[in-house]
């Protein structure tokens, strides 16, 4: 590899590792969360606000950003760092997904995907070398190969055509990147069967990609099928290569997850919900809306030191947004990203001083659950779960 | 008067005055421009950064709080200061206006005024005694009288029994106030007849407030009319309390009037033309959302030094405006904000150093105006102009 990027595991507990993955944008000490910047903003936030969370690198939306404002556009303005203020790591998802997900009439064949722009019906055609072309042109610091994302349920032999065509797709990536200041990922298709989760990862490993990401999952499958099909393809993957989990997930799955061997994620969980009165506690998730916070004069979480949690009362917040004002969804979203990367920082601290086992023992005894496939399905298109923040 | 708010004029240049609003929450340097807050919130900035902005005193709406959260649940959660987090001086407006231009099947007779609820329709009735009892629940620095406000183009006869009525109030409101750290303004009316403003100010003069405002003006009338009106009413009031134009206005308007002996305004335009793209320079608003602006790397405005124009291009906040990104409205409202606080502090140095008309003539003649009526009437009820932000 000459890419500039790499990635230092500094300790291991069981599968589950502390790291580093450096940039050129600087370093992000691994396991990490994304904040989603769908269209070059995390929405309502601005970088400086998502840096002081404690967030070292951001996901944003190749598929957006091609069609608006264009990939030359913002090549043009310098790339999406200087575009969007953001002077930390970025990763760009390819669009593989946003094209199945948003995209209408879509044709995909050997050459790439076909399909039509969610925003202005317009037609477009992209191939895995355009993908990578675009993604260099943003200037990311880590690309994602273009990849065909089953939906869920599938049948079997549509899974292994799109988990092939992803491979070929995943060596025309790589054949077709040339930029030594970004690092590209490959993705592992096969959909919810082991046998073609382990094939995946085996061709892909053998491409030699910077990072490797375990996609096609948080699909709509129940719970426990992505947690099986996550916990067995994680360990699969090169060890001294980031691993990454597309689209995933609720506070829970990132416990888990990280007892997988996974050092990254990104979700729309935190900040969508957000922006419907959802709040993030220790115990599990709120709807501050409830009539039972009208008056509590307490923080939205007690202990957090968030700028919403340190500035306003929950009785404040539960104000805010019955009376629709613009600053409740961004309080809301400080809030919950806060409690993500809480939550992550704790997860790298509990590896280094091998205490994982015991702090997931705790996590899962003292965190409700919310039905967070059901909520977010509700909130907006499921499918659309890793397009938009 | 026991009042703890005192009014000190530091110096006169014609009838303009550069002067010092001392509430227990803070001075207020005027001429003074209030950023509206209308349910308690600057919509979509923190009061951290409205107070950045170079504002010294919010305004927000008693009759939308005592609707929602309501004005006993507030003083319950300590006052209004605490509730919404700013520990400056608050203004708020009685509700008469509000009443007027968002309640639905309203009667108004001496005993108060009647109408349903925009929220759910609810019945209410609020007196002069409610209106000051609210307002000394919500603990706010500057209460104002409960006004009648007439509709332009309402008939003479209608014109005076609003203003009569409004002095009738005005004497109810004065003997039913009993908060010795709150201020209490009274409201002139009188339509657009300058008798009958004469008449309103003399006899609001006699009820001896702690400021006056003058109501009715910018409710749809020609620009010369309220600048007639204006310029005609606030040298009547008494010179040493402060004066307040409520609802104005266009920073033309600000610069004209300043130069009446207006001390303090309030109005929706930089907040609510900033949600729909509208961005004020030296030379005159613009549209950013204009394709003249989608690879424009300078700022918003050039030597701006608000929070948007130090860390975006104006091609990012077109590019945010276009992919309806909550930043957008965020960081159009800061430098909006940013542009009105500056020029006040602008017409205050002019006043101080003697050179108010120079400054005026200098604005007039590079500052081109914008149908501010046509387009704020075109972005919302007209006539709530003065009711949200």
């Amino acid at each position: 590899m000459t890419s500039a990027i790499s990635f230092t595991v500094h300790h291991t507990s069981g599968q589950a590792r502390a790291a580093t993955l450096t940039t050129t944008h600087g370093d992000v000490p691994t396991p990490a969360f994304m904040p989603i910047a769908t269209q070059g903003s995390v929405k309502g936030v601005t970088p400086d606000e998502v840096r002081a969370l404690g967030s070292h690198i951001i996901l944003a939306n190749a598929y957006h950003l091609y069609l608006r404002p264009g990939a030359d556009t913002i090549e043009r303005l310098g790339g999406l760092h200087t575009f969007m203020g953001w002077d930390g790591p970025i990763l760009t998802d390819s669009g593989g997904f946003q094209v199945f997900s948003l995209g209408g009439l879509r044709r995909v064949t050997d050459v790439g995907v076909e399909f039509t722009s969610h925003i202005d019906g317009s037609r477009h055609v992209v191939s895995p070398e355009d993908a990578m072309r675009y993604q260099e042109a943003l200037g990311v610091d880590v690309a994602m190969a273009l990849d065909q994302c089953p939906s869920y349920g599938d049948n079997d032999e549509n899974v292994r055509l799109a988990m092939e065509r992803t491979h070929r797709w995943a060596e025309r990536c790589r054949a077709a990147h040339t930029r030594p200041d970004q690092a590209l990922f490959g993705i592992v298709q096969g959909g919810h069967d082991l046998e073609q989760r382990a094939a995946s990862a085996a061709t892909l490993t053998d491409i030699d990609f910077d990072g490797y990401a375990v996609g096609g999952l948080s699909v709509g499958e129940p719970r426990d099928t992505m947690h099986r099909i996550g916990a067995f393809t994680a360990p699969l993957l090169p060890k001294d290569k980031l691993r990454y989990l597309m689209g995933v997930g609720s506070p829970l799955d990132l416990v888990e997850a990280v007892g997988w061997g996974i050092d990254m994620f990104d979700c729309a969980l935190p900040t969508r919900v957000a922006r419907h009165g959802g709040i993030y506690r220790a115990e599990g998730r709120i709807a501050i809306t409830s009539a039972k916070y009208r008056e509590d004069t307490g923080p939205l979480e007690d202990g957090c030191d968030c700028y919403a949690c340190t500035h306003f009362s929950a009785a404040y917040v539960h104000h805010l947004f019955h009376a629709k004002e613009l600053l409740a969804g961004r309080l809301a979203t400080l809030h919950n990203l806060r409690f993500y990367q809480r939550l992550m920082s704790q997860l790298r601290e509990a590896i280094t001083a091998d205490t994982l086992a015991a702090f997931q023992e705790d996590f899962r005894a003292r965190y409700t659950p919310s039905d967070d496939a059901a909520r977010l399905a509700q909130l907006g298109k499921w499918s659309a779960s890793r397009s938009g923040s």
